[in-house]
């Protein structure tokens, strides 16, 4: 038995996935001003139109342009690893497989889109992208992409991260990107929070402000703003990673998996590898799928499905998800990539479908897990990734005690080398839980009762 | 044309290739007190004796244990990439081929030493183990592999690194090793340098003196001694690198390379790579193979070949190589990894038989080359690695200009995502240069004479 199942390129998918073509029931629309839904003609501003077709696309199957795959070789495709040595650890039947994004140059799954954008910019005759990025892992992959590709790039970095982590910031400059602080004085945003609290940290949504409007205030018109997760088209170029995962399953003589699981922040990773095995559990098959939040961060597992912003200054468009109220700021936990208060739309379709079921930990469950991880897996993991990990351990345990050969397929979605921080306080004791208070739940998502409620709309099939 | 060339585990090798068995004339023993050569018996008290029988054997092929195999697996067989992209942009027609060694848990090839040494010493019945780091790669992967091996493992880093990057100590604490600045109270050695100089920023030299202390006065007897490059035994493991590319090589439809080439500070990466080539070059195959080293330590182009010791303090036994005498402190280059006043005995044999052809580079070629690197292939390589991608391109632009279809191969020994500040101080114009100046080489090679003359003896053949 061979412990990584490897494809060559020539085996790599051709074509992103799109589950909008096979959901029961589709999702509602974005809706804009007034309430009314969106026109591509009023996301031009901010996306390229090639993007946007791509955002409202029904089409099953859509080719990957060969520019793309040509860098998508630099890394992809990614092999699929058999954790056996935490199979053994656990003494459990299950087989656990992962798909290793962690191999990317700027080491998570990431790149899948951001190359993707950047070249439908370029091609679109755009010179330029602006982004926000929290923990940072969004900003290094957008600047690789752009600097691969020949565009400029500009990340918003959120100031307590921009201080906290100088060589996440370095990673971009080194990729050629000019990364700033947010709030920065380059934006009326930026200025307005800035006068506002001097001092402040910012914020993701502050953040995400001074990006789209660096974006459409540019007099050229050759700037387009690029979001890392969230969006259908975002979530369409991660599902390679699901594409691969089935031919190396079936390469490694597996069916399909009994079991799928995945980090979900803003849900690009976990639909990246569930959504092509979601589409045989629309088909019939038999499988549990598992996306997996911060228990600090509950959108998927407490939160109401409704119509909300994607971000803190309401400029972006409102759509149909789970949400924790635009205005949540989610407590300082470790993994930055989960700090969010909405889920993608596709996947909380999903959700309402029943076809997914979240589930929540607390940080300190995961990051026991990733210690066990790393001492028998012998890798240090995001700490996003550990959250996916939890829950593999919680399944294994399971399939152990029931004394079932299941077959657990996760995404591990990036190393942690670029953020030890939290190793450092778990090791000293020094890491804490946070719970939602009912209350605070109920404080940020009263805001939600003067936008559109979002009808839940399903096939009851599951 | 494929950009990776992968092995399945069932092709990895399963025997370590020992150039002390084909080098057309043998390298002088290490010597002891009073001159005498050293017996197995003397460095007992230092190595298990499993892995002094590796250091003084001249058998060809030393199988590698199953429980060690089982480890490497985790990560090996590494790709072999080949780098198009590269190519492309520097118009050659020259084939680039590298063998991707930062893909293991700790980043570099270094666990490809450290797994089996902590395997030998388990099978020895010693609990634990004792070493040194300076950048920090080498205190990391003897960590992880005591981790997955069972056994206890302390690690003195000098002290400036482990002030200066408290991620790569972080690392070593997530695999349970122990990491202490050095020079630290816990030694004779180390609390002498603390009385003498109390704000010393301690050096590689102090932090072996340390480490070796440490292990040899254990009174259990239970604890040994590490070294991560330089002895015969290090360099051996290292030779499943090369072992691999030649496999790849072949699979990707070529021949022998025409040039070979790594970095070299101690010398376990650039030998692990370049050894199993160097046996066809023994037997008549035309190929360049080249080490590489920093303008600022340069013992390979410019250093005298003589006895020496391997640490400051004199406690190691003498050693025939190239050497800037063991009193020499590098400069602060950014290479850690390449600041040490030695070389491997087994890399200095082949360059007095004329086998090996050293360069030297100064960093700022060398962070340009990582820069260009980045911009082409997307990933950020390590500053050790960067010396080797620089010598790549001289001779890829030389090819070009010689109209000649060569194949060039190199150790792609570490990624530098644990090592950005060397890019930080070349994108903000810091980085200086350093030259050794005459006067200084012959300040620190004239204590060389007090010590043992190293005959050179050569075949004649190149």
């Amino acid at each position: 038995m061979e412990r990584k199942t490897q494809l060559r390129e020539s085996d790599m998918p051709r074509q992103w996935y799109n589950i909008a073509a096979d959901l029961p029931t589709p999702p509602l629309p974005p809706l804009g001003p007034g309430g009314k839904p969106v026109t591509p003609d009023m996301l031009a501003p901010v996306f390229p139109m090639n993007l946007i077709e791509q955002e409202v696309s029904t089409q099953r199957w859509i080719d990957i342009p060969e520019e793309v795959l040509d860098i998508l070789y630099q890394w992809r495709p990614t092999p699929l690893r058999r954790a056996v040595r935490l199979e053994q650890y656990l003494k459990t039947p299950a087989r656990i497989y992962y798909k290793d994004e962690s191999v990317s140059p700027p080491g998570s799954h990431k790149p899948n889109t951001a190359v993707p954008q950047a070249y439908y910019n370029k091609v679109f005759g755009i010179k330029r992208l602006t982004t926000e990025t929290g923990a940072g892992q969004w900003g290094s992959a957008l600047a690789f992409a752009c600097q691969l590709l020949g565009l400029e790039c500009k990340v918003f970095m959120v100031r307590i991260s921009f201080d906290q982590k100088p060589f996440r910031k370095l990673m971009m400059q080194v990729w050629g990107a000019k990364c700033i602080a947010s709030p920065s004085s380059e934006t009326n945003a930026g200025r307005r929070f800035l006068k506002e609290i001097p001092d402040t940290p910012g914020s993701l949504g502050i953040a995400i402000s001074e990006a789209i409007e660096a974006a459409v205030t540019d007099p050229t018109g050759q700037t387009r703003y690029s979001l890392g997760s969230v969006l259908n088209h975002v979530l369409l170029h991660q599902t390679i990673i699901g594409l691969e995962a089935k031919k190396q399953l079936k390469a490694a003589g597996e069916k399909l998996p009994d079991i799928v699981i995945g980090c979900a922040g803003g849900g690009s990773n976990f639909a990246g590898l569930s959504f092509p095995f979601t589409a045989d559990k629309i088909n019939g098959a038999k499988m549990e799928i598992i996306p997996v939040e911060p228990a600090a961060c509950p959108k998927m597992t407490r939160a109401p499905f409704h119509y909300d912003h994607g971000d803190t200054a309401c400029m972006t468009p409102l759509l149909a998800m789970y949400t924790l109220g635009h205005a949540f700021v989610p407590p300082p936990i470790h993994a930055g990539g989960l700090r969010y208060h909405g889920m993608a739309p596709l996947v909380c379709q999903g959700i309402v479908e029943g076809l997914f079921k979240p589930r929540a930990y607390h940080q300190s469950r995961c990051y026991e897990s990733a210690m066990t991880w790393a001492k028998t897996e012998g890798a240090i993991c995001a700490p996003e990734t550990s959250h996916a990990i939890a829950c593999v351990i919680e399944e294994a345990e399971k399939a152990r005690q029931e004394g079932k050969e299941k077959v657990i397929l996760f995404n591990y979605s990036g190393h942690g080398l670029m953020d030890l921080s939290g190793y450092d306080a778990f090791l000293s004791g020094r890491l804490s839980d946070y719970d939602l208070p009912e209350e605070e739940l109920k404080k940020y998502t009263k805001d939600l009762e003067n936008l559109p409620k979002a009808e839940m709309r399903k096939s009851g099939r599951w």
